[in-house]
């Protein structure tokens, strides 16, 4: 089985297409550039849904749903946005296919023409910002904080399962505020959240910080990130909070009265991050034998398989298991108690390795005899003789040790792979050579940022939150810089 | 308040907009059509979906997400299907914007036509059974059973909220089965669990039944369907279930090779309910001072209002509001305290009243004094006064008494309003006069179904699963037939 996948030295676009496909996660679609998530993919992205919907609902935050298709002239009303998300909309014209009088199949009615074209959202600031003016009219309807689950499309030349897919599910936090104060302070609120699910429940550290004029949202007057770090060296932006200012206030007249009863435009955040995610996932923590996922996240955290000969022998091993998985699940631990006979114990191995089942579990007659069991678990490959008695207290311990041992390496390696860099050969060595963030200053300008873009294909990752304030000069030009910047070629 | 809402006796289809738009369900969107769901009626749709979703887990199905857009070849490999869905459908023909050279705006890049153009689903068959041809081989890759929960667009003519929307949220579950005997049982228990989840979640009373083929879903061998009745004496199609046989399988060539090491094509269902299931629910209980939920689904079950003067008063209720509050939560109930001083106690009760929330409790500083709370039902309007120690164990049993009387008043209806009728005079005079669902005999023939569709507006709505045979005479043209159908006019 491990054979199937492309080792990540040979080839590491490979391996990790090989690993999505293999792995069970999602499959090509008909179209173009879309993709199909499969059930196990799937419910990977509802544990990592139903963890943030929490964190969303707690901070107070209310889910609504607003259309998918927005009508063209929403784009053009915020100057910035139109730029950044006009070029890759996909676009409705007709609302009506009739049968080809020549026999043809199913043509396009040239009858059933739009008046005004729709687009499919690409994100939805327009479309709710053009509700927010009909909901918004005090004080007192501040702040409103919503947040939508959805899918959205962005016709992508060049596509990647999870990484880059035409259509993708996100989720996108649409805040009013009554005052640029309170709408910085909900920006910052939902990168802290974002980064708290990267590390806790993804296992995988990022840095927090904010966008170069050049990588901003289109529309944002600030845009903040999280960034990890893949195993080839490259940066991942994981997700993005904007803090819009009043800029889609003021396109799409949306003013409230204050306390004082004057008028004035409304403050705004928006906040998304997508089944990208589940890319960034699988490409922090895998390995050659396949994915390796955190407990915390996991479909199956628990696999139990019978080793056996015999019908005789299956019974009391599928007794022994049924106990463990009602143990197991009393516990809240989702467990797989796999007893299908089409299959050899090496092949399910090979698979649930493939799958990145955090644990499995070897049961074998002669280990009941012994009251024992084989724990193995996916990230070390680690294989242990445990006691039956003990393994209802040992499993949980130990999926926490696995979550926490999986964000230490990651950890390491993050740290491992952030190079302060003071001249221009380094840089171009390092970038070359090593890989990651590359601490270095810049003068500021986003002409040097292009320049340096265009030699090496690094960009600016993120001013870090965190930045201390130091003299140097700008890796590239020499000009006089207050703060060192991360730079790494980049999804 | 509910002076505002416009009364069911005078404009009923007014009556239900006014529900729909004062108890923040929903609003009109910017695209003809379309519909905003409002956090209210998404934390509605939430409850719905998530009850749902459990009971289809806990019968072996798995979630998914197929893509959005579907090639228009696609809609042609069905022919009935195509027939159905191809007429209303929104076309994407192009995948880019461009600044107009004019200054005008932006405008569709002509450059950016697709070779084929892609279809909005209406529905997900021809692309899901597209895929599963890449999934199913043997009889061991069967059954496969999955669910979806997306978006859909349809380009209804005329459309309302929540009833009927281009664009509406739903699931729709696609399995694929080894027999005939399978795929039928299936249908058949989805079905069972749409008249379960309608009956004791939404409180409303369905008749189980199949439908005749005019009404049959396009490409389907045979739809079973969950009727129910509206307060003014129409049907509504509230769920179906669909047996396809081999139709899709025929029309994507999905084979799989059977125990006997034969290829035979892959037998399906197909399932589903949308969002229109909230227009139902709205319809089915609610009076003219507003919404009434049930509580099984009500997003807020309780609310707690305090009365007082002065703010000494109002830390008394306070602290005892609270510590409900906690005592509620901590038995699982939704309960709001709305201590909001911007607002007075008779705005409030209004308020929760066009809401539907189905409990509020009125605590003032005398009733401290004498330890009770003044608890008023929503569905009866009923108040009475209960002692503060007795509501942690007094409102859990509220809230199943209401939710029973909820589908008993209901039931009640329904069952007045099956009226067996004989003759074609009595049939136009009880639909006129009384409405509701007609069982009468009907020859068989789709001709006599249409003549009388045409004549009154009344469909078959179903032939009940529990029919009982029964020689008699068509209604309409005095021909045999051998049992009883239900007509209405329906939404």
């Amino acid at each position: 089985m491990s054979k199937e996948i492309t080792a990540r030295q040979q080839d590491y676009a490979q391996w990790y297409n090989d690993l999505i496909l293999k792995g069970n996660l999602a499959d090509y679609a008909a179209v173009k550039g879309c993709m199909v998530i499969k059930p196990y993919g799937f419910a990977l992205w509802e544990n990592m849904r139903d963890v943030l919907d929490k964190m969303f609902k707690d901070t107070g935050h209310q889910n609504a749903y607003f259309p998918l298709l927005i009508p063209k002239s929403f784009l053009s009303k915020e100057a910035a946005h139109i730029e950044g998300f006009a070029k890759e909309c996909a676009v409705v014209t007709h609302y009506r296919l009739k049968n080809d009088l020549n026999g043809d199949g199913i043509i396009v009615d040239p009858e059933a023409k739009l008046e005004e074209e729709l687009i499919i959202r690409p994100t939805s600031e327009t479309i709710i910002w053009n509700t927010y003016k009909n909901w918004i009219q005090s004080y007192r309807d501040l702040p409103l904080l919503i947040n939508q689950w959805a899918n959205v499309v962005r016709w992508e030349m060049r596509t990647r399962l999870f990484l880059r897919t035409t259509e993708f599910l996100w989720q996108e936090g649409h805040t009013a505020h009554a005052t640029a104060k309170e709408a910085i302070a909900e920006t910052e609120q939902m990168l802290n959240i974002y980064a708290d699910f990267a590390e806790n429940y993804m296992a995988m550290p990022v840095i927090k910080g904010t966008k170069s004029i050049n990588e901003r949202f289109a529309g944002a007057i600030d845009t903040y990130c999280i960034e990890a770090l893949m195993q080839d060296g490259k940066a991942l932006q994981a997700g993005t909070s904007h803090f819009l200012g009043q800029n889609f206030a003021k396109a799409f007249d949306v003013k409230f009265t204050d306390k004082d009863n004057k008028l004035d435009y409304v403050w705004a955040s928006s906040w998304g991050v997508s089944t990208r995610l589940i890319g960034a996932l699988v490409m922090a923590h895998s390995d050659d034998e396949g994915l390796i996922l955190p407990p915390k996240l996991a479909p199956v955290q628990v696999v139990i398989i019978p080793i056996y000969k015999g019908e005789e022998k299956k019974e009391l091993i599928d007794n022994k298991a049924q106990q463990l998985v009602q143990q197991f699940k009393t516990a809240g631990i989702r467990v797989k108690y796999d007893a299908a006979d089409n299959a050899r114990p090496g092949w399910k191995f090979a698979q649930y390795e493939m799958q990145g089942i955090p644990i499995r579990i070897a049961i074998g007659a002669r280990d009941i005899e012994n009251n024992v069991a084989e724990v193995a678990r996916r990230d070390t490959k680690l294989k242990q003789s445990i006691s039956l008695d003990t393994l209802p207290s040992f499993i949980p311990e130990l999926l926490q040790d696995i979550q926490q041992q999986m964000y230490n390496k990651a950890k390491a390696y993050l740290d491992d792979h952030i190079t302060p860099v003071d001249t221009w050969e380094d840089f171009e060595k390092i970038l070359e050579e090593k890989g990651g963030f590359i601490s270095a200053h810049w003068d500021g300008t986003p002409e040097t940022e292009e320049k340096i873009k265009q030699l090496t294909k690094a960009t600016i990752r993120c001013i870090p939150l965190d930045n201390k304030k130091e003299n140097g000069k700008c890796v590239l030009t020499g000009k006089p810089s207050l703060e060192r910047v991360l730079f790494a070629r980049a999804y």
